[in-house]
């Protein structure tokens, strides 16, 4: 079932995206200024700041899960100013993602039509919502917080943006 | 088949990801100054350029297409220099995945092993390799290009990377 997959992936690299606000705050501390500078960084002035390229990620994640298996997504209240605020939203969105099993997607069929509550009166067909919309999107505002982050100095890698994975020997 | 429908999902955003160039190509053009000065872009001087990131973009469909499928992936050899070039390469990229139907992926399963051309002796499970290292992977660069197109002043929006949807009303 993939929708389960997606969500299981996001709440992954979520995982991955509060790694990487760790060692940016570990680098901020080496560098002595407040990792909090991150916060209000733009790749260009009419871009978001980074502060809300983590939250639409965490809201993305969310969202995909609730609208896909027909729940309601609760409000996780846009009040985040620091680093750490931010690393706590992450861990709301993940205790969120956590409460979901497969079982939540069974009805779900390539064509069921998803309602989204920010578009009354308009519905998406589940994979074209998954695939077309939510995929490149979250993907999109982890990818620019990692590239303010980077921008910004911070040493990481793709390693760190993609995480282990299990090759095995053959 | 999430497979396919994954490599399908790569094209459409390699088609729209094509269209930014278009739009810098027309934005330089105005701003009369060489779009190929793109090419050489970075967010830091020790990340990859904009040129390789289309690269990257493009190689990373070219090869989910085929080592899921169990294919040979044609070669397409780094000789871009230019935007123009770019795009062929893009054009290049998507000739090759729209030979793919769903009948190239129906004897994948979740744990098929998918054995890597450029990591001998190794090999990850086809659902691994796509949710986890694939889509985030296709997604970070596509991104990343958009992102240096907007850091130098290209004048793009989140609906120009998501390309447009098939809402339908309720």
């Amino acid at each position: 079932m993939h929708y389960y997959l997606a969500v299981r992936q996001f709440a992954r690299t979520l995982r991955i995206l509060d790694t990487l606000l760790e060692k940016a705050t570990k680098h901020a501390e080496a560098r002595k200024f407040d990792v909090n500078n991150f916060c209000a960084m733009r790749l260009f002035p009419d871009m978001l700041p980074f502060l809300v390229q983590v939250r639409i990620a965490c809201d993305t994640a969310k969202a995909t899960a609730a609208n896909i298996s027909g729940k309601e997504a609760p409000t996780h209240e846009d009040t985040e100013t620091t680093v750490p605020e931010l690393r706590a939203r992450i861990a709301k969105c993940l205790a969120y993602l956590d409460t979901f099993t497969a079982a939540d997607f069974e009805r779900t069929r390539p064509d069921t039509l998803v309602r989204l509550p920010n578009r009354p009166g308009k519905a998406i067909a589940a994979d074209e919502y998954l695939w077309g919309r939510q995929i490149p999107n979250f993907y999109f505002h982890v990818t620019t917080a990692y590239d303010l982050l980077r921008h910004g100095g911070v040493e990481l890698g793709k390693s760190d943006y993609l995480g282990p994975l299990a090759f095995v020997d053959v």
